[in-house]
């Protein structure tokens, strides 16, 4: 029973669980979509009155009934490296080769349809408040009265992007900023914004859940820090207890998100509250793992290489 | 309580129910995501302890407390009309939008997170087998190999787009086209096939389904008439009655994916067989309450019009 691990070439952080996977003894292949056509060779069987499936990469064939679990880490567009690489080609590829995948009873770090829904910021504070996070007060708005209205009752706000960088500047930085009561926010009107209550932190959280382990991590934020992303405090990354309360409401964000994966970020006020900033379902933890110790690859390893349940039906349904 | 319709301003097929509608005295409003930020604005709130938000266009207010049911028809891309169009300002508006709307207690035809996984027409294949529907022998591949060896087993094979027609060439025709062993596959090694073993018909089925309500309708197919969406053979739909076993099969499929509405598409056989080709999630009725009759768009309106359950978790969810 293999593991498949769709991401491109350059992808550190999965050599790390690569290793461990190997030393195991757990069958890998390592597929980037991008390589499909080309590299990888894919038939998807509907024929003889059940489904099989076959994925080729280098040689190497991996069969849909062997399939133990997949993780979706950094994968490339279907046919981007193709000799004749067109849209069309990329949404037939991306049919085959990820319509053959819904096929298959295997288990998903993190199934695509769940994936792409996390993704969805307001509907993250949303899922958080019903888990029983504390969220900070935050508005999403195209209109510049709400705005106003929102900083002028709040003083303190902080302005993030929603959907993160341009997808045309895709290295582009973009701090979370304070603002205040004061701020011009006519041209809200010509696209949304999202502001925040500002948190006065004493250190930023992160916490990496594999499945049901937490890995908790604490780094001091200097005083007038905004956003713990940028800038270097000379704070590193230290291991913290996860308070019970929050390991419940992780539970239940990520029963209600489907989610096998997911690094939340908080932030730890004076008090020692932890506030729901977001949650990554395709957050890094190399840096983490490097700085804590915490042994979160071999968790990620360990989830993988569980077998499959024998259950029929794939995990991607209602 | 409001029914939301997301659909751009041209869309007859909407037209049909909003009128319905409006004769029961339902409020309605239609939004085109492309008109957000302009003629439409948000706003969402996550402040006081819970959720609420508020959508405005041309001056009616939605608040999303108030939202009955949401009509996913023919949205725009977001922001796709406004003065200063973007892939950022649209990823941040989808952001805003289907984040807000994600979060409302709703009832939704059909959630997006349930609407792309069912666009993929090999999971289709997957769950109408599991559905108990008879699907003819299939194969997607890569492989000049695999498709050879298809063609020469079941001799007889149409071939077809996955994705439909490209991307950049919307309205070009892509019949589905009966091929023989003799065919050349060196091609399907730069892009992936789809191949079915074609089915000899007398009739095309169209069964449209809203909610637990059936709709089945029949157009006899002419002798050689492979593709019974091109030519006009000069018969036309006609009501028809649906068999208990398909009825069994299309509430199991609707189960499993999650969908409210669906347009399935059968052949008929000589002996009176129907075999699953597709389930479009967004299929047209139009065409088929004009020749038929039936008051299909009224059963979309009477679903619609439903009241939201009180539950306080978003559909969505896993």
């Amino acid at each position: 029973m293999t593991v498949l691990i769709l991401t491109s070439e350059q992808d550190v952080t999965a050599d790390l669980a690569v290793a461990v996977l190997l030393q195991r003894g757990v069958p890998v292949m390592r597929l980037d979509p991008a390589d499909l056509p080309g590299k990888a060779v894919l038939a998807a069987d509907y024929a003889h009155g059940d489904f099989d499936g076959h994925l080729s990469v280098n040689g190497h064939v991996l069969s849909m009934g062997g399939l133990r679990s997949v993780w979706v880490r950094r994968p490339g567009e279907p046919a981007a490296h193709a000799a004749h690489a067109s849209r069309w080609l990329t949404a037939e590829t991306r049919q085959a080769l990820y319509g053959m995948l819904f096929s298959a009873p295997t288990r998903w770090m993190n199934h695509p349809r769940n994936a792409d829904q996390a993704r969805y910021k307001p509907w993250q504070l949303r899922i958080a408040h019903l888990s029983g996070f504390a969220v900070p007060p935050t508005v999403i708005t195209t209109a510049p009265r709400v705005a106003a209205q929102f900083t002028e009752e709040y003083r303190e706000v902080v302005v993030k992007a929603a959907s993160g960088p341009p997808p045309d500047d895709p290295d582009l930085a973009l701090p979370t900023t304070l603002i205040g009561p004061d701020t011009d926010f006519s041209a809200v009107a010509a696209g949304p914004v999202l502001l925040q209550r500002y948190v006065p932190k004493r250190a930023d959280i992160r916490l990496t859940c594999v499945g049901t382990r937490l890995f908790g991590a604490r780094k001091r934020a200097a005083p007038d820090q905004i956003d713990g992303r940028y800038g270097d405090t000379g704070y590193c990354w230290e291991a913290a207890a996860v308070p019970e309360r929050i390991a419940k409401s992780v539970h239940e964000y990520l029963a209600l998100s489907g989610l096998a994966y997911a690094a939340f970020d908080f932030a730890e006020d004076e008090d020692g509250l932890w506030w729901f900033l977001e949650c990554n379902q395709g957050g890094q933890f190399g840096f983490i793992e490097l700085e804590t110790g915490q042994a979160i690859a071999e968790a990620v390893a360990d989830w993988l290489a569980r077998r499959a349940s024998d259950r029929r039906v794939p995990e991607g349904r209602w």
